[in-house]
């Protein structure tokens, strides 16, 4: 469990959503520092999402698994569309968000506690770039496969990436460079979230290209069936199914 | 002098100048970090600024050094107003953008390294926020009578500063609790400026009420003459003038 002081990604929503400004800061483990799209990203209604995310919900079924479910801005639009949601996210203060938004089912959990106790699902969602929680090439297979113990025959993952040759900053291109160097994706960032004097552990948070992300889910019950590309930037919605 | 990789505060000045989103991420030593007002507000116009800010620039008189400049708005400013102004900054990216933005005169200059060979001045000025350069209680008098032997007889200083009591925020209470107990002034901020994997060395920055700047000037050949307060926010504007 996050402490209090951990916790800078549910503080950043939980500030939001009192009208305060919060800027979500995103140190790299090189040093990197920037500022991420943000709370009004997270907050943001259906109408105001990229094209390619509103097309991704086409294919959310019944029971929806929503993968760090953040402010809840997914969950609530599936929810209104009458589909079954549970939200999860390792934040306890984003978890507290999501109820006050209206959520009816979010819990405090990471990613990698997922099992058959949270139920069956026929989507695992994983938008915003959280595919990136499979963390790296060696916890990819492992978490797909947990994914399929709890997913019936027919489900999808719909999970939202990054192609990280999408870029041009040479920061980020010796920073892939280096990683390849010591036997990471290229794309496989450690990260951790700063906001005012809260700070999360570091983490792996992993951008993949599709073909990336096909060759991760290859020895899994799951296949890349289709990919929704953003219009820019490289970002991508591909929609998994078993196999 | 500053490193490439140190000049973080000029490479965001510069991208900003180049059309490049660029935001200025500022540490604390105590793990605060927090995104500035930044690049929009360095290179705002006069019609723009804040009205103290707007009332400030009637104590300037026709020799300013203009301390910390940045971007160079109160330089050009004060240059179509035909007064006569040397710019000096410790960034050489700032001092870049400053020239390719019309300041005739600005240099590459530690704020300590202020004498006599620039000429005589009858204004310093001091904006956004930058009284800070005078770092604390130690080094301020040192600055101030240093400021004196390169100033005319009538001249004043033009220091901007923040009421560091203007805060309800428990970070910055903690840390002015912590300042005081460490013998340092509340407002004695040690910082850092950093930008993508660009970032300054350690620097102390002060944040001073308009009493402890007139404790400050006490034993120099200045005076706290009068304050022009912001609307909010604890800012304020103190003309100094020669004893």
């Amino acid at each position: 469990m996050l402490k209090p002081q951990q916790d800078a990604f549910g503080q950043i929503l939980w500030d939001h959503l009192e009208g305060r400004t919060a800027y979500e800061i995103v140190e790299r483990d090189d040093g990197f520092v920037d500022v991420s799209c943000g709370p009004l990203r997270y907050f943001s209604a259906y109408a105001e999402w990229p094209e390619h995310e509103r097309a991704a919900m086409e294919y959310a079924g019944a029971r929806v698994l929503d993968v760090g479910c953040g402010a809840g801005r997914h969950a609530l639009h599936l929810q209104e569309q009458g589909r079954g949601v549970l939200g999860i996210d390792i934040s306890p203060k984003a978890i507290q968000v999501c109820k006050r938004r209206g959520v009816k089912r979010a819990r405090v959990l990471s990613v990698t506690a997922v099992g058959r106790r949270l139920g069956a699902f026929d989507t695992v969602l994983m938008m915003c770039n959280n595919f990136g929680l499979v963390g790296g090439a060696k916890r990819a297979p492992w978490l797909l496969r947990r994914f399929a113990a709890i997913c019936s025959p027919g489900a999808r993952i719909i999970a939202n990436s990054t192609d990280p040759a999408a870029t041009e900053n040479p920061c980020h291109l010796r920073y892939q460079r280096h990683n390849r160097a010591r036997g990471r994706m290229p794309g496989q960032l450690r990260i951790r979230v700063r906001y005012q004097t809260q700070c999360t552990p570091w983490f792996d948070y992993l951008l993949a290209s599709p073909r990336e992300m096909e060759r991760l889910a290859a020895d899994t019950p799951w296949r890349v069936d289709r990919v929704l590309d953003a219009a820019q930037g490289g970002s991508y919605i591909a929609i998994l199914v078993r196999r």
